[in-house]
């Protein structure tokens, strides 16, 4: 079985050329990859809120890749040919956006901010404008993505505010599968969003890692918990 | 006289306090300063150059600071307060639009591209979206900027094209003088645009000292040597 091996994930084929396996590992990394940890559980933690959460967006009617989990820290999935570009939502200034700007962290954004980045680990993920994006040829889907995101959005930050927390912002992978639907893809995990403990800073998200203020796997295991009333 | 020391210019203060006086100095910086060379003459010739230029697009009736030279590398100009907003125009891909997208080098860009990014040297003057600009309340100057960038190209494309040169890409700063006009500033030479002999990618500006191609005076010089038939 040929796989592809990601930071956090490995894929593999499977007999079926339209299924992929999606293992998560018991890994931790920031900063492109820059900083790394093992933690045991990590992987089944955030491979069973992924699927929790596909499952929630899915019956909302927006399409996913996931199909199933034949173990508990790896999905099966659809496959599809990933779209270069990541879609961040957010409702908060946070990260990037403040080291990169003159807002200062923890903003309301009112109208939540769509952005998108290039998906390019060796050029670390550069932040495009719909110009470029409308140069590299990939701009007839751009208003699809905007759209399913703020969807997105509006879902988890209602299910996530009935657990305690605020969604701050959180990071999409979209592709197409063998007969060019537009699925949302890769996880949907606290690694890939931002999440503080309402009316507080307080993470709950792999923030806690890149600045070692506490130990992510605790933060997940309370968001798993909690997320499985909706399971 | 207090001043304000740039990379390659000095601002100083006069008598009067609607006025400064730019002094260019005989240095070359990129990479924000981490890469320097002092090569003399360098300055007065950019000077010169920025001079010929300010004045024929004031005469197309865009506003600038430029009032007059009092010696060969300094600018008396009206003071303003900058907008901290970079704008860039682009004819053709090079430079950090390939470094940050999948476009290649050398694309010729139809609809020429204005883009805009913060002017701090700290951060590196990060890539901005005009939403993010709009978060950071500068949003109302933008459509401003814009036009006034898209005029200023035309009139450099005809000017370069006429001396043998394709402009690739050129840099503007902004700024609003004590009655709120909003004026042309900062400087315009080769230091702030990639310039190529036309037809090559032959290059008469920084990039050659970037990539440490060749001697930027001389090809500063050539550039101020045609441009003086239209001083």
């Amino acid at each position: 079985m040929t796989f592809v091996k990601g930071k956090v994930k490995t894929v593999y084929e499977t007999d079926n050329p339209e299924e992929i396996i999606i293992q998560y590992e018991d890994k931790v990394t920031a900063g492109n990859g820059r900083k790394e940890l093992w933690r045991e559980g990590k992987g089944s933690i955030c491979c069973e809120i992924s699927r929790i959460l596909f499952k929630i967006i899915e019956e909302e009617g927006i399409r996913t890749h996931y199909i199933t989990m034949p173990t508990d820290s790896s999905m099966c999935c659809r496959r599809v040919d990933i779209i270069p570009i990541e879609v961040v939502v957010r409702n908060i200034t946070a990260g990037s956006i403040v080291r990169q700007t003159t807002l200062e962290e923890g903003r309301i954004i009112n109208w939540p901010l769509v952005e998108y980045y290039l998906k390019d680990d060796e050029k670390d993920d550069p932040l495009l404008t719909e110009d470029r994006i409308n140069l590299m040829g990939h701009g007839d889907v751009l208003k699809d993505l905007e759209s399913i995101a703020r969807e997105v959005n509006s879902l988890l930050k209602t299910i996530f505010r009935d657990i305690g927390l605020t969604l701050v912002d959180f990071k999409l992978e979209f592709g197409y599968d063998s007969g060019q639907n537009l699925l949302l893809a890769d996880e949907l995990s606290p690694d890939g969003m931002r999440l503080w403990k309402k009316g507080t800073k307080e993470r709950f998200d792999k923030d806690l890692f890149r600045k070692d203020e506490g130990d992510i796997v605790e933060a997940y295991k309370y968001i798993l918990q909690h997320l499985r009333q909706f399971a």
